[in-house]
């Protein structure tokens, strides 16, 4: 057994000179220039036309929303980067400048994934104004530049900020690196999974609420200005789908990175610690290049067209910029990089660098699949759509189930890609060591990595298009070809937020496979070390009871947070349902227009409630990895991660692509099939729609920082749960941890069920709208 | 690693002589006479009155659409029973007596899983309408003991056959017995997830298309005989919950004995053979007690009472007997039982009466707190009902998203139960092998065996009482006292399903994580005869990316397999609403009772359908663990067998209380609360309930035998996975697995999808109903 493990080599075995120095400081030098051309991209969106007056103070009241609530997030979320710094110095690890630097790191980390976030929002709610005005004045192609180049700011950031805090890393600490990233991953994961899931709540809850009452109870379109709760869906659109988005891809791009260099560092030595740089520096290069590619052009017939070259062009080039660097820098076999490969010459692939690139290929190969997949599943001229579409004429139960099922079934299809991906990095590490083989799933992780840039521009796109609508509606001054052409830009968006979706989700199991193999690692040095023999006590033997039954808990917590992320939704969608009544109650005029409504109190409920609701959900992603490590024991928390990312890649698909196929097959009613627009096929597809809001965008994509933080926090906690396996001290902390847990979520029961309830307690709320 | 391992050992180390031969010929007495039993309560069943003459008539309606579809059903599983013994023979054993054993066998445990359902089937639909005539003229009591009598006869002959087959195989093969009880497992497993199946497809169809145009176009009521859909409604109710449950009962039963007899004689050699046998028989003969037990009393306050009960006596004389078996069978000291306990004194508990008797108790306790646990969630009077229905307020959406949110949480805590009882179960092995402890789940598993005969009888009477309310519903006979009681007795039928899905979901979990450890001593024993070593490569750690793609694959077949089914339910009630529609259009004079509708049409369509549908999730089930076994390797079918368990679970549960409780909260406000009967509250509630139908009683319940059929063909298969490995012939076997499952799933797709394309192909159908 042991012969087939390679251990983590610390400090000494790893150094950093020469031409690899000069390596990671031209990386992170890349990673500063990503970043300014970010800024230069700024100045060119806040250059453009910001409209008529009345966009403009719409606009303002969306910015004042959102950074409004960003505000608030950053200051509930300040407690965990002031406490788990503390917490991590407990951790042992090498010599205290390694602990200080990786409890450092995880605030520089945290920083970061907020920063992303913050700025992508920041200048998204800068841009919809624009984009709007835009298509006002010079048409669809001008508008569809300054959206994307909105987005391509979150994207640079993102693939900025990832590949400079990791390189400066590796500079600073070299042999040390792992633990010190283990921080800086884990802040990141941590922040982005709070954004996502605050920003989530507060996005659906907005819209939803919106929806109840304005377009079901009152008959009134989206985004009209008489509807109380249409600033807090537009706001939501920015902290969700922006700032929530960029905080989450940041972290994806993070975490992979800090899984190949562990990875790496432990199966290629130096070179391993320097390669997993080198293939996402290529892609800042290619990223740039790929905004560029989307200047419309006169031959493209729709906004897709560019958007698909943008990425294509981007991912070719990438792949030739790979094989290159490989063949240049890494060495011809494994015997120069030290490996040992079991001592035999069975090795399927001789050849590191044909092992490199084959292994980052996977991973393009897979960014490509992946995104014909899911238009394959979400798009309007599909039959998985059209399905839906058609169920619609037998009601909304009919829609529900066809997208539910469909959503089953492309989750599966999801899986077996990105276990084939995992299964194809595995092949290519035949004959080697297991730490081998994951070196190579991190490596196609890289390679998705290469596209990330491209991407977040592509998904930032979506809400500002959206966003650039909702402005152009609530003015009123956005009409015909101009209003057209945001329509057009609004479908485009809808297509690349589910591809960015299905992206994220597999660069999630990537790096969570990655980070179990790092949590391997961890637990066999760990027990090396303490007990002086890990081959009796370490067993993950899925046929072990215990592991079984640790596999079961980490497929319950998939379950569990999605359940409670739905349900949060639900809860806050209540409360902005009755307040939207009670000013239509209360303000008879708000229908003529002789009354305005009040936008703040909507976006004061989304913003208290998606902060309350995110604290359950968050605190058992980081408690349960220590409830099951410290109570059942370190190899049933193997299981537990091994179940989290089986249950979690296919949840995550399947939420994703149900909720993407009931939006559509909404819009493909509203484009004139079974009935058309007020129909009762529309109706059931409105619900079905509904339905799937929180599913696409709070619970689905949730579940890739999710998975993330529970393989962190199992990796951190690994040479502890070692140490005090089934002890007094051991059972204490898992007792802590369940109770905490247990008290939340009790917590969280009482703050009030359904509508009903809460219509109890706010008497004057009781009736229904009077005013219709 | 090799320390730790009891290899199964073959023939001669087993015997039966003396005590233990009359032993196991007493169980397979008692067995016989629990027949003998259920012949009784036929005899007493067909004495009582069968009501009026167009109670008769109905009646009459779904006894032959029940017996033609039963009847068409096992001419389709005929194929099986013929091909899948041929193919067992080329599979290795012992000898060819051996080989012999297990085709016989597998024919023999089909042939029962197929009398089980018939027979519970036959009676049931000769016991609806004699509880239908006893409400009418003697009042709830009478029609209660008749329905819980009729359901009487379905567990006797659940545990009554089960016990028997099993008997008789440890009385022929004795050493050989766990290669011909897989074989006997397998059979009953196959043909109960084919009923299962396509029973639940039928009976979901019918209630879903007779509900669309009945309930929501024409706004008749349920039952309504002018519904051309509702003879084949009531049919369902027959062959899905009758025939498909008790099938599916049946061959739990009889899995988790094979699984206990397999492990019990790896284990404790001829103890463990026969201890497993006399657990069950004491459940049988408390089965008769506790039928017995549920003779309404004067003081009773509702059926449930009675039911209660009937259980809790039966679960606690279980207890008491198993005990008293366990100390005056088993010997004091795991030497006597020649156990290897790790040549140490580390076993947790040295007394193997202590050890057996505790993992019974577990069984009971988990059968308790399910009960307990099911009721809490789907019962109409608990928090999770009520905020269902509260969210009916604000429209389906609402509606829709709290079930799916309930349903993700109960399955949470219903993996808990189960895993905590698996862990339990494992603690008592603590010192000893993973057999032994495998043994303790598998022995938990026959303590919830022990509640089998009351929970089928409970269950069964479900839809006796259902349909026994829409005979006198068609009929119009029964009203007043005799329409309350039967109102009431169908609530009572509501919460005893939800129940029998618990535990059913319980049941499989235990039987296939101990398959799971007969299908890993099988690979061990394998490698060991045909490779000499097993340690090298024989590995199912989880942190092998080859073994975590095949648990990602695993768990996606129960997705996979999910949305298939529910898919099809969609698809066939799709057909059924034509077929309605067609008939009123046809026959104008059907709604003011100048026509007859055609109620065999309907039949037709479902029984058609349900047969063809079945098809694909069917050989999903046999080929999916043949294709990874044989392309990917034995370890990864390992890892495949335990997503498949944890995500099977999960989804299992998700889908029956999801199900339930949005039964229960239509119920809820059909009783008056949030705007009663035809409110917008209750609108949304039917497309609950409807969304709730296939989850509850197509999909959900038929992952049960999935997971024992997945398990039961990887053990099967494993000596050969084993000896093909990575070899040209083991890749020609996948290829030909996968072939013919792509080719199946690509076929059922081509089988038409929603409705618009069914009117498309039906031109004639084309507009709705033109007489409302």
């Amino acid at each position: 057994m042991s012969g087939l493990i390679l251990a983590a080599e610390s400090g000494p075995g790893l150094n950093l000179e020469g031409q690899n120095l000069v390596l990671v400081a031209v990386v992170a030098g890349v990673a500063l220039l990503a970043l300014l051309f970010a800024g230069y991209l700024v100045r060119e969106v806040l250059s453009a036309s910001q409209g008529t007056e009345k966009m403009q103070s719409i606009a303002t009241a969306v910015q004042e929303g959102a950074a409004a609530y960003l505000k608030r997030q950053f200051r509930t979320l300040a407690i965990f980067v002031v406490v788990i710094p503390l917490l991590l110095l407990l951790l042992p690890a090498e010599d205290w400048p390694v602990r200080i630097g990786r409890s450092l790191f995880f605030v520089v980390g945290a920083g970061f994934s907020a920063l992303t976030g913050f700025i992508g929002m920041w200048l998204a709610v800068r841009g919809n104004v624009r984009v709007a005005a835009a298509a006002r004045s010079d048409g669809e192609k001008a508008a569809m530049r300054i959206a994307f180049r909105t987005g391509g700011v979150a994207g640079m950031f993102t693939v900025g900020l990832g590949l400079f805090g990791a390189a400066v890393v590796v500079l600073v600490y070299t042999g040390n690196a792992p633990v010190v990233l283990e921080g800086f991953g884990f802040g990141a994961a941590l922040v982005a999974m709070f954004m996502r899931v605050g920003g989530g709540i507060f996005t659906k809850a907005a819209d939803v609420g919106a929806d109840l009452v304005g377009k079901v109870e009152q008959g009134i379109p989206e985004d009209d200005p008489r509807n109380p709760a249409t600033i807090a869906d537009n706001v939501g659109d920015n902290v969700g789908d922006c700032a929530g988005m960029a905080a989450d891809l940041f972290e994806s791009y993070a975490v992979v990175l800090v899984a190949a260099l562990i990875l790496g560092s432990a199966a290629f030595g130096t070179y391993g610690l320097v390669f997993p740089l080198i293939v996402p520096m290529i892609g800042v290069i290619t990223a740039v290049i790929g905004i560029y590619a989307v200047s419309p052009r006169a031959g493209d017939r729709t906004g897709m067209s560019a958007i698909n070259r943008g990425f294509f062009v981007s991912a070719v080039v990438s792949a030739v910029l790979v094989v290159g660097a490989a063949f240049w820098y890494l060495p011809a076999s494994f015997e120069e990089l030290g490996v040992d490969t079991d001592g035999s010459a069975g090795m399927l692939i001789g050849d590191p660098r044909v092992f490199a690139v084959g292994a980052v290929l996977i991973g393009l190969v897979l960014a490509a699949a992946i995104q014909l997949l899911t238009g394959y599943f979400t798009e309007t001229n599909r039959r998985p759509v059209k399905e839906i579409g058609e169920s619609s004429e037998t009601g909304a139960a009919t829609v529900i189930l066809s997208g539910i099922s469909v959503g089953l079934e492309s989750a599966v299809y999801s899986a077996l890609l990105i276990g084939g991906a995992v299964f194809g990095a595995f092949l290519l590490g035949t004959g080697g060591s297991i730490t081998l083989a994951l070196f190579a799933v991190a490596l196609a992780g890289t390679g998705l990595l290469t596209t990330v840039g491209v991407i977040v521009s592509m998904d930032t796109f979506g809400p500002v298009a959206d966003n650039a609508q909702g402005i152009a509606e609530m003015s009123g001054d956005v009409e015909g070809a101009g209003a057209q052409a945001l329509t057009n830009l609004d479908a485009v968006g809808n297509t690349t937020k589910a591809i960015t979706k299905g992206i994220a989700i597999a660069t999630a199991v990537l790096a969570a496979t990655a980070l179990f193999g790092a949590f391997r690692t961890a637990v066999e040095g760990s027990l090396a070390d303490q007990v002086g023999d890990a081959a009796g006590t370490f067993n993950l033997g899925i046929d072990q009871p215990d592991v079984l039954v640790g596999l079961m808990v980490g497929a319950a917590v998939v379950f569990l947070f999605s359940g409670l992320a739905i349900m949060a939704v639900g809860r806050a969608a209540g409360r902005v349902v009755l307040e939207v009544r009670k000013q239509f109650r209360l303000k008879p005029g708000i229908m003529d227009g002789t009354e305005k409504p009040d936008y703040g109190p909507v976006v004061d409920i989304c913003t208290r409630d998606s902060l309350r609701e995110l604290i359950t959900p968050g605190l058992l992603a980081v408690l349960t990895p220590i409830a099951v490590g410290f109570l059942l024991g370190f190899n049933p928390l193997g299981g537990f991660l091994a179940g989290a990312i089986a249950a979690g890649t296919l949840m995550a698909v399947f939420l994703a692509n149900s909720g993407g196929a009931w939006d559509n097959a909404k819009k493909l009613v509203e484009d004139g099939h079974h009935g058309g627009k007020g129909s009762e096929a529309h109706a059931a597809t409105v619900i079905g729609d509904t339905v799937g809001d929180p599913f696409k965008d709070t619970a689905g994509p949730a579940i890739n920082p999710l998975l993330k933080v529970m393989n962190l926090v199992a990796l951190l906690i690994a040479p502890t749960a070692v140490a005090y396996h089934q002890s007094a001290v051991g059972y204490a902390i898992a007792a802590v941890a369940i109770a905490v847990l247990v008290g939340v979520i009790i917590w969280s029961k009482r703050q009030g069920g359904g509508i009903a309830s809460q219509q109890a307690a706010e008497p004057d709320a009781t009736e229904k709208v009077a005013t219709t």
